[in-house]
């Protein structure tokens, strides 16, 4: 019975996660979870909503309008400057950067170095919903702060292309696009930008996304900024790399010979050490973050470009100093579930049983008859307590036949049948992969349960 | 350089996890999910913020001043609302319970019965933080939705249970104060409250814990309610129960001829035959929510009282309804993670063993020269994708016993060191746990390293 006025659907833009899609989006956050730990990161979390500075400091002002923002109900000084100048105190964290920066900040002194840390936080844009984005997402956020080695920035490429292989996906899927703040300094310098207005260039790229491209252009010419040579130049600059990159020992003298190349055989060669090298390609047109990295940035994209970055990156050195801590190197990326699960599903990786496996009850219990029945509880209290996934029918039905078939439909692996042989202490065992079923004694069945799951591994 | 204005803590009760603070949380979320999935129920989650109309629907307009608003900077007629009204769209859940009754009743006729789900979702409560209590807390919920018979309540009684006792804690170190809303009404009715007024005097009974108790009793004078009639009237049935319940099968006849008791038989046959019935003792200070509720209302304390609750439930067999759903019966809780962390670390039981052991490196690469070292990167990234945690160390050191003791901070469980005899493919394999030590050949260190921690379980 619905009732005019009432709004009973989740936010646009935001999710529910029935079993199922809950059963996917843990697959996917273990697999996170696992490769980050076995690369030697260790995972980290802070609030979901951050006073609303940490942002403004990072972004400026402008990012007010695509954040959250959240108040309490119970604070009037809070409710009086809302309804004043329409401000809220926090937002909905946007992303983890200013926060693991605001963290290392405050403890930079008593952790070792290099932190290199992860974390799997939610993530909130006030943006309208479209295919790949969505008001709410689930992040994995990987980074290393205080290496300043471009072995940092291979770490975390590995840690990257790691999971995405745990994942099923291999380098023919996937191109991990670098492009490097040095190198399209030199393009903008070559293209005759003077020194002087080298970074205003360089954040006229990274809003070119945003921009209609009269727009962009016409802003190019004001500088002066000469886009197309600096494309043209660009192209002949990434060719450089990529066959210094094919051809990597012999070729290390002519991209050094090119103006912003020099940090880029260091960084090949860390990505080669690794067998990271024949995922990446140089791609100039990944210019978003210019103003805000340092260093390497790179974005991973499904190969054939079908859909948004799965992933995006790169070097920060000076964002831990911007908030109040030393001076230390950074570099790290962030990789969205959203995206992530459309290719999975495209190239069909999210077949059922790859998320539902671990899922499975070991034991369905069945009572065969109402003797039997009395016992049931017991029994399947005992074996949870024991550590096993048990289930059993909420139906009074005695009858065995569907009461298996019951146990099939939640892909159980074995059923426990309690009958009439209950007396002398015995129920039958039935594996349900194989069929075959056989009398076994009551106090043999945690043995025999976990024996059957073992070889069933 | 702090610079004055600039906030760069975190909000005002709310949590920085650093590695070992999250390890701790994994630690609690583990156990709930290995716990609930044993005991067949399913994950799901729902959006971090939902309309506020979920939330004034269930607690009425009151509740607006205790949770975070939320509002988006890029709608121009919600921020004209806000300017106006000081009225936001959305609110951080404060509670999980709204979310899953509009879920269930969005697909109730899909779902085979009973629906067994449980969450884990960080909830948000816009109170001044104190001990036990904070802004921002991870909460386990577990409820089973579609079974009318006492076995529900028992089996969510059992969930919570089972992971407390996962978590090294006994029945001696916990009490389930347990209550009904049937006994609590026959108590009332037996002070001279009249059949009308019953309900008014169950709101007040809810309102107790945040009224003055010059006010409490004013407004109990005012119904009439006599409480203290009341109070000496519970004390009776409650001992009446609690010998019954010692008593199980001679006694149930008694249990029965008091008012308000005839639900409570089946219930406690319920708790007994899940062996959970030995942590419960019935209570009637038990009242939170007994407006809410429509049966069974518990909470579990630790069991010298020292803390708030560590967690809360009861049945609602009317909510799902009222959220435009069919009729269905409900039950289940909710246990935070905030006193359930105070008292485990009280008992001793958060050991950092328990938590950090799953964490553990299974093996420390060390390069004692620097052929070696050109060899290191390659050896620790293959043993990665084969599923190994591997760390490494950053510093330039060849000094195998820094390296070691490097490699004993992070608490590996072995360390593979790569010197001279690389070039005969060998390398040296210790066991940090034993202090054993031998040549192995480069192609078997996987198979070691597998039979190692295998052994180390």
């Amino acid at each position: 019975m619905a009732v005019a006025g009432r709004n009973f659907q989740p936010p646009k833009g935001m999710r529910d996660f029935y079993p199922q899609d809950m059963a996917v989006r843990r697959y996917l956050e273990g697999v996170w979870r696992r490769t980050a730990i076995n690369h030697g990161f260790e995972e980290v979390e802070g609030p979901t909503f951050e006073n609303i500075e940490l942002y403004t400091h990072k972004s400026g002002p402008g990012i007010v309008s695509e954040i959250f923002g959240v108040f309490s109900g119970k604070d009037e000084a809070e409710l009086a400057q809302l309804k004043a100048l329409g401000r809220a105190p926090f937002a909905l964290r946007p992303e983890f950067t200013p926060t693991l920066a605001r963290m290392i900040a405050a403890r930079a002194d008593s952790l070792p170095k290099p932190i290199k840390w992860f974390a799997i936080p939610t993530m909130f844009r006030a943006e309208r919903p479209q295919r790949g984005r969505l008001r709410e997402h689930v992040q994995w956020n990987v980074d290393c702060v205080g290496e300043q080695s471009s072995q940092a920035d291979a770490e975390v490429i590995a840690a990257a292309i790691s999971a995405l292989e745990a994942l099923g996906l291999q380098s023919i899927d996937i191109t991990i696009k670098l492009n490097h703040r040095e190198l399209v300094a030199g393009g903008i310098r070559s293209s005759g930008v003077s020194d002087d207005n080298i970074e205003q260039a360089m954040a006229l790229l990274d809003k070119r996304a945003k921009l209609p491209e009269a727009a962009f252009l016409a802003q190019c010419s004001a500088l002066p900024f000469d886009f197309e040579r600096f494309a043209a130049s660009m192209v002949n600059r990434i060719d450089a790399i990529n066959s210094a990159q094919r051809l990597r020992e012999k070729e290390r003298s002519a991209s050094q010979s090119i103006e912003g190349m020099e940090p880029l055989p260091a960084l090949i060669e860390s990505l080669a050490s690794l067998d990271a090298l024949r995922w990446c390609a140089f791609d100039y047109s990944v210019v978003r973050g210019l103003a805000y990295y340092t260093g390497t940035v790179f974005e991973i994209h499904e190969a054939t470009g079908a859909d948004r970055a799965i992933a995006g990156g790169g070097r920060y050195d000076n964002l831990i100093e911007s908030f109040d801590g030393p001076s230390l190197p950074a570099c790290g990326f962030g990789m969205g579930d959203v995206v992530l699960s459309l290719v999975l599903h495209d190239k069909g990786l999210l077949p059922e049983d790859v998320y539902m496996n671990p899922l499975r009850p070991h034991a369905f219990v069945i009572a065969a008859d109402d003797d039997a029945a009395a016992k049931l509880p017991g029994l399947v209290a005992q074996l949870r307590r024991a550590g096993f996934h048990v289930r059993h029918s909420y139906k009074s039905t005695r009858n065995v036949g569907k009461l298996l078939s019951e146990a099939g439909r939640c892909r159980a692996l074995t059923a426990i049948i309690l009958g009439k042989d209950l007396h002398e202490n015995k129920v039958d065992f039935k594996d349900l992969e194989s069929g075959e079923q056989r009398a076994i004694a009551l106090d043999e069945i945690e043995a025999t349960l976990r024996m059957s799951i073992d070889r069933g591994r």
